[in-house]
């Protein structure tokens, strides 16, 4: 064994896995290296089936996460070259809510022969959106049964979260429902994977499955009135012992530690939502400085000392995000999935060809000419809703939206409208934080975009008006499980004493930082006013066009 | 001399010119021939100049006209072998309102080295729609004091139309304006190149110059009030003798008649406009029967024997269209020409690439595709108005609009939400007529998009609830001119007596039709009223985002 101590954080992100080794004493990052799922994102058929899946539908192959513990970690651990001794802990983030039915000792019912061709059997990725009808009846319910629980989660339950995503299974699959002995978060079951004894995390089910540390989960009575055969659900198929982030799940089991080449009784984990591990990265453990995550899909987070609601906030759950203050969670679920599925959809030849020519890609491309447009050049005006909205509608059933083309419009014009949509959501979520008592003072980006669209950076300090700081990590969900490594396995294994203390150790940000530019922020201001109008308009049932469409869409589809 | 006499129809579109050789006895279409515009149309930069145009210009260079004559009709004769005595007639039509200053002999300011760079002594196209505040102003002035004139128009002044064109050019270049001896639709103009004479066509100083056989031109001190600088515009730099449709504009020049081969004196028609030559060809020359061109822009005609006033109807013209007879048109600006934009603009690579193996345009792959989707199947909703709305809304300063795209979007779908807003625009323009006393028994159609398309036929099928009848004639446009050249020559040249019996001689239907699906009706219904709504709340002044962004992207670009 060496000083020298090192913990590994493991990423589970929606089309990939990453493993980063990393120093306790300085965050110093040895190595890190990346494992695709090789099934990806199930949303068109059934992985081995004509099974065909309907257009809401987003699954997961669980044996992809088990192939990130088997192959990305011995590659770190051979590329760092150190003693798998000197690992003291290993920390896990998940997308979430990304949740799926097992038997009683964990194994996913999609392993299983007869539930194989079972849509339902296998897991249901956190941007799966199909159980829109639950949520939507789960959030009336709540609305007359109790006061309490809805507040906290900025008045509507999110078809993303665990109970709708049970209950749609329950409605559509009952037999897989009633096979399912465990229904859980696809984090707390690769830790269970690790350490081979179930223990999940509170901080997951704060956020996705209604418990609050005051209150625990909503009553049985709240579960009857949804539907009888739901009652039991939390002591049939969940539990009601939680453990708080910052705590150790279990030591590694012989199987898992074979797996990654470490020694069996390592620490790990308890499991984290994977856009909270970035905020202690991001050098945030106390209230007022927001981290946001920029990438697939846009997180803000932001801590106070004390309770605040604030509508439309995704989350407000003691000890969340970091212990001791409450965390609050914000989101815009699709931006640069949007940009991607723009770039896959909307790029025309001529311009994927040039990019292809110069050896550069069609994002660079784009970039490089929406970087010559100045604010309201293109006349257009775009709504980020590729994905619905999550903060602050929190609606899953609304589209997306690009208004003032003209026969002259370029695709630069197009993407560099979708960019500023997303930053006008994101303007949009600091208002409304401020507006209800939460001040911000200082933002903090991380995530993907940050490092690779500068373009991006810009508008967003140019939208929001502020200075956008940036974490120095490029790594921040892989570092900050890493963290959470070190938190579990504690100070006297070489460890950390506390969250804190791993990220004033840990965590930094760049020199560099992005601020706004004055006569854009002016224009910005204007095109903003416009985006609310829109937003509202229809948002908050002024015009319901797209739900009735969706309607229309399914109806047709189903005919 | 032969026993069988001919006629030739010059057609003159946005990018191109078309000569037809017709026979006189039974419309048989002998020849034609194409000649494309060299500098087609000039919206970005003035031809041999680094002069930028602002995004709204859409200039041409009236050499390209000239070019038509002689290219195309020598061509057409070479190809058809007739003796070029037996030519008895020959008819235009051009594309409305276009039109470009001169000297008083008739040569185009553009044509003069001192004028050549001015970007306003060039023709301005029918889609230059620049003059917009001219328009705004206009209809503003018109409804203080004149209570007839703006109920013939549909209640607004086209930024299209001659004296918002003639005013721009007052208002931003005096010199070019004062230079003009003549201001004048560029369909008099190739009129004026054949006689050697100026005589102005009324059906376009009815439809696009605000006369009218009833009332002339509108009072000189209506012109003085718009500026002073105008009072006179009429009568200093235009005339109040107009020629009827169906009447001689004279005979062929010596020098024209070089030019194409053809015998000087024949007879040449009166100038009409593009569209409303297309309806005799399509057998229509009675009340109740609306033609439909169905091409780059959509234009819809109808006649009453008695006046009705229509909201939104681009024009109603005693004698407009055909001799006694109350002739009606609307429009849509951006039809096959947004479709156009999408395929250049919008389509990926993969797809594009996928027509290319497969040896079809991607307009037939996009086709084959979007066929295969149900209605409401996509989920999508377009407004239709790149290139502003004509009818109902007469307002350029409109734009565009996409909803409901999600991340599973295709281009296909895209396409066809764009070929159904048109669909739904010519619906409104439908029930507009009908809610104001016109009724509509019977569609037919004509124009470049009935052949091609077979979808968007059945698509304006289901959604109009019609059955649509389909013109014999892929050359409408050139066909009615040359009947207007038969009737030029009159009965005792060979020619005819009347538009009527030259409709009934050469013009006739096809036997097959689109007929509404019952099924798809009922979607387009639920569809339509969504469209309709979007229509009014971004059209009638509930929210007027797209001419703030407009307004915003002026400023920008003048920054």
């Amino acid at each position: 064994m060496g000083e020298r101590k090192y913990v590994i954080g493991v990423d589970f992100g929606t089309e990939s896995g990453r493993a980063l080794l990393v120093e306790v004493a300085n965050g110093y990052e040895v190595a890190s290296a990346v494992s695709e799922y090789s099934n990806g994102v199930i949303d068109e058929r059934l992985p081995g089936t004509d099974i065909r899946l309907d257009p809401d539908w987003a699954l997961q192959d669980p044996n992809d996460y088990v192939e990130v513990f088997k192959q990305a970690v011995p590659a770190v651990l051979a590329a760092s070259k150190i003693d798998p001794a000197d690992v003291v802990g290993i920390g896990i983030d998940f997308t979430s809510c990304t949740m799926l039915p097992t038997t009683p000792d964990g194994t996913p019912l999609c392993f299983l022969p007869e539930w194989r061709t079972a849509p339902h059997a296998w897991v249901k990725l956190w941007k799966h959106h199909a159980a829109q009808p639950e949520a939507t009846r789960m959030t009336t319910i709540a609305a007359q049964t109790d006061a309490t629980l809805l507040p906290r989660y900025g008045g509507k339950i999110s078809s993303e979260w665990l109970f709708p995503k049970a209950w749609q299974i329950l409605n559509e699959a009952p037999a897989v429902y009633a096979a399912a002995g465990r229904v859980l978060e696809a984090g707390d079951w690769v830790v269970w994977q690790l350490t081979g004894q179930e223990a999940r995390s509170a901080g997951l089910a704060g956020y996705k499955a209604l418990w609050s540390k005051q209150h625990g989960f909503p009553p049985n009575s709240f579960f009857r009135a949804l539907d009888p055969r739901l009652e039991q659900i939390v002591d049939e198929k969940m539990t009601r012992r939680l453990h708080p982030l910052g705590g150790r799940a279990g030591g590694l089991s012989e199987q898992a530690a074979r797996w990654m080449g470490l020694k069996p009784g390592t620490a790990v984990a308890v499991a984290n939502v994977d856009a909270h591990v970035s905020v202690p990265p991001a050098t945030v453990v106390e209230p007022g400085r927001m981290v946001i995550i920029l990438g697939t899909s846009n997180c803000h987070m932001l801590m106070t000392a004390e309770e605040r609601l604030v509508p439309g906030i995704c989350g407000v759950v003691e000890d969340g995000i970091v212990p001791g203050l409450w965390g609050y969670e914000a989101g815009q679920p699709c931006v640069g999935d949007g940009f991607s599925w723009f770039v896959k959809q909307g790029v025309p030849a001529a311009l994927s060809g040039e990019a292809a020519a110069r050896g550069i890609s069609v994002y660079q491309l784009l970039e490089e000419r929406a970087a010559l447009l100045k604010p309201g050049e293109s006349g257009l005006l775009a709504l980020d809703w590729w994905n619905g909205s999550r903060s602050v509608l929190v609606d899953g059933e609304l589209s997306s939206l690009l208004l003032g083309a003209t026969l002259a419009t370029k695709p630069e014009e197009i993407y560099r409208a979708y960019i500023e949509a997303t930053a006008y959501g994101t303007r949009l979520i600091i208002d409304t934080f401020e507006a209800h008592g939460v001040p911000i003072h200082e933002i903090v980006v991380t995530g993907g975009l940050p490092d690779r669209n500068a373009l991006l950076m810009q508008i967003y300090a140019d939208v929001t008006g502020r200075t956008l700081r940036i974490a120095r990590s490029r790594q921040g969900g892989a570092l900050g499980a890493a963290m959470y490594g070190a938190v579990a396995a504690g100070v006297r294994s070489g460890g950390h004493a506390s969250i804190a203390d791993a990220s004033r150790a840990m965590g930094d940000l760049r020199d560099d930082a992005y601020g706004p530019i004055p006569a854009h922020q002016h224009v910005y201001d204007q095109l903003y006013a416009e985006y609310v109008i829109l937003h509202d308009y229809f948002g908050r049932g002024a015009n319901d066009v797209m739900k009735r469409l969706k309607n229309l869409r399914e109806a047709s589809r189903a005919s």
